[in-house]
């Protein structure tokens, strides 16, 4: 099969990277982040989450953050919306996409949001037809898409399941995510494969975790049955709250590597890439999560 | 294309592994680190180096480690001998199998082992010669065969050439050697696919670097073409040289995971092989350079 010949990579990185790190970053780090990402040809940027900051404090500043960034062109900007709540207060800082998200497992649903898999749809169900309304772009993620910490193995079925629900509201685009980087190649090409039975190839996307290491072989499988977009952080922001000490999301620099590599397009400059992963790095007090970095920085010192 | 049902995997960790690791290991832990591979179900193990202890001090108690193995049966031994003087020295401890190597870049080969691709040839000769009439399998690793530190990109052609060299010697099995770790997966592919022009597909395995995370998708990618051998490196043991702060080998752990995930078997014991990454990483003070290995011992943990 012919691979696609251009990919496009959402930046996850400063909501679904910050919202997993321990360390609160200041909102102008955060506007700061978006500027490099978008400067360094990034055209999907995931920029905060309207949750309560009374479970989230990380992004309680995300209608500053929303307000501080500079919009350009052909850039769109999204929002992770869990609720009618956080919809209202994010239409209000007019996003180009929202977000919502719903497990294929029914006991990550019941830990994570407290409900089962049916009731979080009916609690987006509002929030999809209000997005819709006002010609919002709504976009669904489908988490624990191939593996969960509680049930194990994650079948197909389940993530067919989600995503026929999803279509059936009014979603326009569902993201499988391996929530917790268990996944491996044909594993990942059978929960995207379900997906595509309600939507359609240039409405699927990938999102993967590096925690065993498997996402930049997930994301070649992935391109093997047609999927050309991904979700990835800037320097693999986002720890995995899962499995200690392991790392989350891939790398936006290891991802474009091989996709460059590949002689696949993404549109990104990979040297200012990584002075955004190097930047928000540095205000992290850590070295980037990401290989291609690492070694791309150390021969830059030599 | 169907992948391969079986991988075998060959364990350099002993050997490349540790040859790159700057604390010396003694001769007892090597010894107890090859029978850990081996019980873990390893069927080849790199176990050392019979070069000039002038030159690779961490390799001087080759024939101790040799004389101090347990055999068993049905599991290969290989060791690596540049020269004629190595090789008499090797076979004194009764290899399986000896590795001549040659890189498929000049620049390289006059850095690395001062002479030219031509002249590294001339010198394996004899040892080829003395090892096929012993009955002893050879070995050929082709290093640089994607990317050079002095050089950059590596033709295919050039990787074409030295396994033709190595052919008319007499090598009965070829490695194509990602060692700088800059390959992804369709230039990993055309550096196999040119060592298959004088190779079959049982007598060539990759070795993939994880320097830039790019060594999974470019097993895959192996497995694609209908390659089911590669060599790998418990605890991802063996920096990288030419590239400071960055991992080298890929860990055996890693690929086990994703071949195992992937329905495809290898014989090896992943709880086993886990325990022997930690046992060497114990010896050298440090954590694996696996992210199976420190995702699923953080899950052992909590």
């Amino acid at each position: 099969m012919q691979l696609p010949q251009h990919v496009k990579l959402v930046d996850v990185g400063p909501r679904d990277g910050l919202q997993n790190e321990k360390q609160a970053v200041p909102a102008a780090v955060k506007i700061e982040l978006v500027q490099r990402l978008q400067d360094a040809g990034l055209t999907e940027i995931e920029v905060t989450s309207f949750v309560s900051p009374k479970w989230v404090p990380q992004m309680a500043d995300n209608a500053e953050v929303m307000a501080g960034i500079q919009r350009k062109p052909g850039v769109r900007y999204s929002v992770l919306t869990p609720n009618l709540q956080g919809y209202e207060a994010a239409v209000k800082t007019r996003p180009d996409e929202i977000v919502v998200f719903a497990a294929a497992s029914e006991a990550f649903s019941q830990k994570n949001i407290n409900c089962s898999i049916a009731q979080s749809m009916e609690r987006f169900r509002p929030v999809v037809q209000a997005a819709l309304a006002a010609g919002i772009a709504v976009r669904g993620a489908i988490s624990c898409a191939v593996g969960c910490p509680y049930e194990g193995e994650i079948a197909p079925e389940r993530v067919e399941l989600v995503a026929r629900l999803m279509r059936e509201l009014g979603v326009q685009h569902v993201g499988v995510a391996d929530t917790i980087g268990v996944g491996t190649p044909r594993k990942v090409q059978r929960a995207l494969e379900a997906a595509l039975k309600h939507y359609d190839i240039n409405q699927v996307s990938g999102h993967f975790h590096d925690t065993y290491g498997q996402a930049l072989a997930n994301t070649l499988a992935s391109l093997e049955v047609g999927i050309w977009q991904f979700d990835t952080s800037v320097a693999g922001l986002g720890g995995c709250p899962y499995a200690k000490g392991a790392t989350g999301n891939v790398a936006t620099e290891d991802v474009v590597y091989m996709l460059h590599g590949m002689g696949i397009s993404t549109g990104i400059d990979l040297d200012r890439l990584m002075d955004a992963g190097q930047f928000i790095s540095d205000a992290l007090g850590r070295k980037p999560h990401s290989r291609v970095s690492n070694a791309l920085m150390a021969k830059r010192l030599s």
